[in-house]
């Protein structure tokens, strides 16, 4: 069968097919261009391209059974998100990982990321600070008491993931200032100065344009997109230790769970 | 005492605290306008300011014990993101609002965005198509058997929020094709034609830039960030029935969860 950009009419369907045939037949090759480079995103994701390189243009063709234009521009989509290069003689290769940082349980970055290589901390700012009203009701401390705040640029094998902004209650932060945070997670010396494990979080993820000093920070394009997590934690007896806003590259990070129907129950420990 | 920018001195402290002192002293304007920003962006989001405006600059500026000049580049930071805007005479006021879409239970648009509005899909494709290798690998079809592709465009309230592509087996998609897509969601069609719930769903999040023709659709700045995330869900009996890659507006959608420390089992039903 030739290669078409549209669905094949399918046996015993009916009028509806018809109609559904129908509208298909038109869409822009824009269309099929962003649903190829939604299935080619994923291979990369998931390291289906071990060799570093993506099959010929005319075998993703036949692939995906689209025109070699098409293929053009979903490879020019993930090249505009910084995912993949075309080599003069070599063909399009991958030059950029997502790094995958669970969904499922609450960890730490460098936790997260072990096996991808070494997360190191950049302190830009740190120390005591008065809280304002947002920071200190959800710390669960007196509006205008001091907290620490830290400011941490993150970077995995060198390279910068993450800008961290960071408030955590005075009475444990203290014993923060003299902790390696350079090299150690926050919530790794949160658990060694309280004795206890961490319990949960409360999380919100959100999807914003890096301005242009947080750009610049992070060593991104101005306006690139940025995956913003901020977090309450708390730890084990419930009281809320850290509160953060962190902004990951959106070029470097893919967050991944599982969502169940029934809704999550809290898990035995 | 009079607004400043940078931590206090805290009583007892020592040394540390004098080093941590130094290092916050000569935080540039911009560090502390994204630290501002953040916190406000978190009031935004939760409904703090209920008359829809923003106290007074001078009113922030003791608030949050910072200058003027912070402020209004605080406040130009969320101008930028198109969550406020500045009325002359008026002041600063919010003039989006981001939905909250729950990340701790499967849910389909309308049904958890059901306290906000209305829902509504425009169908831009449907028909059924060949599978390529990762979509028929996914859903566990022979590769090349044809599976139901849809695309919508999303809308609450009669604004655009998300660009949805799926891919259905054909068995279950077939009854899908003269079903009021417009005003249902496929997740609660898909348990009313398979007569069983949907079990569970792995997702992946990432923040891109959307290309321009995705921005078109979603009536976004090109370049706009998108929240993005890829979703496979299972019918209860484990088999998957819905591949989506789903482009959410940046500025509409804000996603919250609980993590554990422990990890997540698995609920019952």
């Amino acid at each position: 069968m030739p290669p078409t950009d549209r669905p094949r009419d399918h046996a015993g369907q009916g009028a509806a097919t018809t109609v559904a045939a129908h509208r298909t037949r038109h869409r822009l090759r824009a269309d099929r261009a962003r649903q190829l480079a939604d299935l080619l995103r994923r291979q990369l994701l998931t390291g289906a391209y071990t060799d570093g390189a993506l099959p010929h243009e005319s075998t993703l063709a036949t692939d995906y059974r689209v025109s070699r234009n098409t293929v053009r521009q979903a490879l020019d989509l993930l090249r505009a998100e910084g995912l993949v290069e075309r080599l003069p003689g070599v063909g399009t290769v991958v030059v950029a990982q997502k790094y995958p940082h669970g969904l499922d349980r609450l960890m730490g970055l460098a936790e997260t990321l072990r096996e991808h290589g070494r997360v190191t901390n950049e302190v830009r700012t740190m120390g005591p600070a008065p809280a304002p009203a947002p920071v200190a009701e959800r710390l669960r401390v007196p509006r205008g008491a001091d907290v620490l705040y830290i400011e941490r640029l993150r970077r995995l094998n060198g390279l910068p993931l993450s800008l961290d902004l960071t408030y955590i209650p005075l009475d444990i932060g203290t014993a923060l200032l003299g902790a390696d945070l350079e090299n150690t997670d926050v919530f790794r010396l949160l658990e060694a100065i309280t004795g206890q494990r961490l319990g949960h979080a409360e999380i919100t993820l959100e999807a914003v344009n890096a301005d242009t000093h947080s750009a610049a920070v992070l060593q991104a394009p101005r306006g690139a997109a940025v995956l913003m997590l901020e977090r309450l934690t708390h730890l084990a007896d419930g009281r809320p230790v850290d509160l953060e806003f962190i902004r990951f590259r959106g070029d470097r990070i893919a967050m991944s769970g599982l969502l169940h129907r029934a809704g999550q129950l809290p898990p035995t420990r």
